[in-house]
């Protein structure tokens, strides 16, 4: 853990700037970062994501870790042993290395937070 | 960052159980450990917090950051340099060694994540 210096902050997801994830294999896939480096935020991220109905994020791996907290929506998240069903006020966490994706089988949009270890970032 | 091994996993928030914090200044506040060291998660920690209608954390500092989002309710974050309104879907970054106390000033239950680096815990 590193020390940090930064300001105390309190802001709406919606004034948060959203951008397309530009990852292959993504679809209809939208992230904020709430809290990051700008914030002076050293150990761990805080993004916010969107995934449009039939959308998902890339089928991949990483060699950090995941969690994550369903806000709406309802999807699979799919792994090596196969898919596991979530809706909004579940929490998941992703191993470092495990393939994962996660897919909105909804009608709606599915809105999810997901914080990384720093200096990660998997959305570029 | 350390790489870690760990168990993918899916889980409701009421489905993990719930405990009073054991903390002086606090009252009302039962938290919940939705991603932690039972996990494999060795790098931060994903903690949910309710805090009674009335209720507060303690006003405390501590040589870490909270990155928090609020799910439920409303309240105040006591700062050094005031207090700083909240309510559901706002992020929060409090660096570290920032007094700082959450309290709840509506008429329900408010409800936050709020995580931190491992092994910090200042539930306890």
């Amino acid at each position: 853990m590193s020390v940090q210096s930064g300001t105390m902050k309190v802001r709406a997801i919606a004034d948060h700037e959203s951008n397309p994830i530009a990852l292959e294999g993504a679809k209809g896939v939208l992230m904020r970062m709430l809290v990051g480096p700008d914030d002076g935020a050293k150990n761990f991220h805080m993004r916010h994501v969107t995934v449009e109905a039939g959308g998902y994020s890339p089928h991949h791996q990483h060699d950090y870790e995941h969690e994550v907290l369903i806000l709406k929506g309802s999807g699979v998240l799919r792994a090596d042993d196969g898919d596991k069903p979530f809706k909004s006020n579940d929490a998941i966490f992703v191993p470092a290395n495990d393939m994962h994706q996660f897919r909105n089988t909804g009608d709606g949009p599915l809105e999810f937070i997901c914080l990384i270890p720093a200096p990660m970032d998997c959305s570029k």
